[in-house]
């Protein structure tokens, strides 16, 4: 559950930080600025703010803002039926630096650490690290998840549909995308 | 067929303009950065400067780039098969204004004027004016061509797959897309 006040707050920061990005959003366009904490009630630690700017059965576009060291849960985009083995995702980094994590060969000494007490939600070690103009592409039915760097990051998004009910999170208390 | 010389001189212009509008590209992608003259041999008129994140079955994700007044001639994505009605495809203005024509009811006083001597293949005037942070999504086979303002334009193309060799264009001259 997000408070009225704390969804009102990311809002300006997120505003600002895809400002400082050279992303332009139209007036029209910020009240729909989508603000998730998945549920878990600390935003600012384990939460995710996002614009989709397009999603159709043959293409998605969003862009993606964290701030400083905000994590993204762990999830992965399932098969969805025959014609669609789940979401696949290209995210490219725009400013800041991002730390992903997808399955693979663990990463020793990765530079991010789980939100407290959520460690065993996070399985995926396998460090991808973006900076502005890195892009890295998720495999479909990929387990990953991602935290920002010291100064926030902003993060576009290529990808086939996105059907976010559909994504499964390995932290059994995530349910689905809460959003304000 | 463009000069080394023109070709390395539209790379600067791009690359300066994409900087203004808060584009990064690593030093590595820069080479990558595609010009096209059409065939026509007259790049600064009519032309299109563009870089491609991502080209995938499932999606594709390009920025585009024109110089003042810069044409994209005109052109459509047809039918490939029967999985694939032709690409669509979402134009984002992020910088300038970009004057958009599209088939439909022919707009009055459009503020677009074709390449001189070209006005024969120019036939959509149906005109959308974008804006920074406006949109709009193109319908397959749609025969469309667009036209930057005064100050060149940068716009963020999000699509289905891209197979620019099936593009049909207006002008016969045009067979198919020349790039350097």
């Amino acid at each position: 559950m997000i408070t009225r006040e704390s969804a009102n707050e990311a809002r300006k920061m997120t505003a600002k930080m895809l400002g400082k990005a050279g992303v332009v959003l139209t007036p029209e366009e910020y009240p729909n600025l989508e603000i998730t904490d998945f549920g878990l009630g600390k935003l600012i630690n384990t939460g995710l703010q996002l614009f989709t700017y397009v999603n159709t059965p043959r293409y998605c576009a969003k862009d993606l803002v964290l701030f400083p060291r905000q994590t993204c849960a762990e999830h992965r985009h399932p098969p969805v039926d025959a014609g669609n083995p789940g979401k696949q995702e290209t995210f490219r980094c725009r400013m800041g630096i991002v730390y992903l994590y997808v399955e693979g060969e663990p990463t020793p000494n990765p530079q991010a650490v789980p939100p407290e007490g959520d460690e065993p939600f996070y399985t995926a070690w396998h460090e991808v690290v973006l900076r502005p103009g890195e892009q890295y592409t998720i495999s479909p039915n990929t387990r990953h998840w991602f935290q920002a760097g010291d100064e926030g990051a902003v993060v576009s998004e290529f990808s086939s549909l996105s059907l976010d009910d559909k994504d499964l999170f390995t932290d059994p208390r995530i349910v689905r995308v809460q959003s304000e």
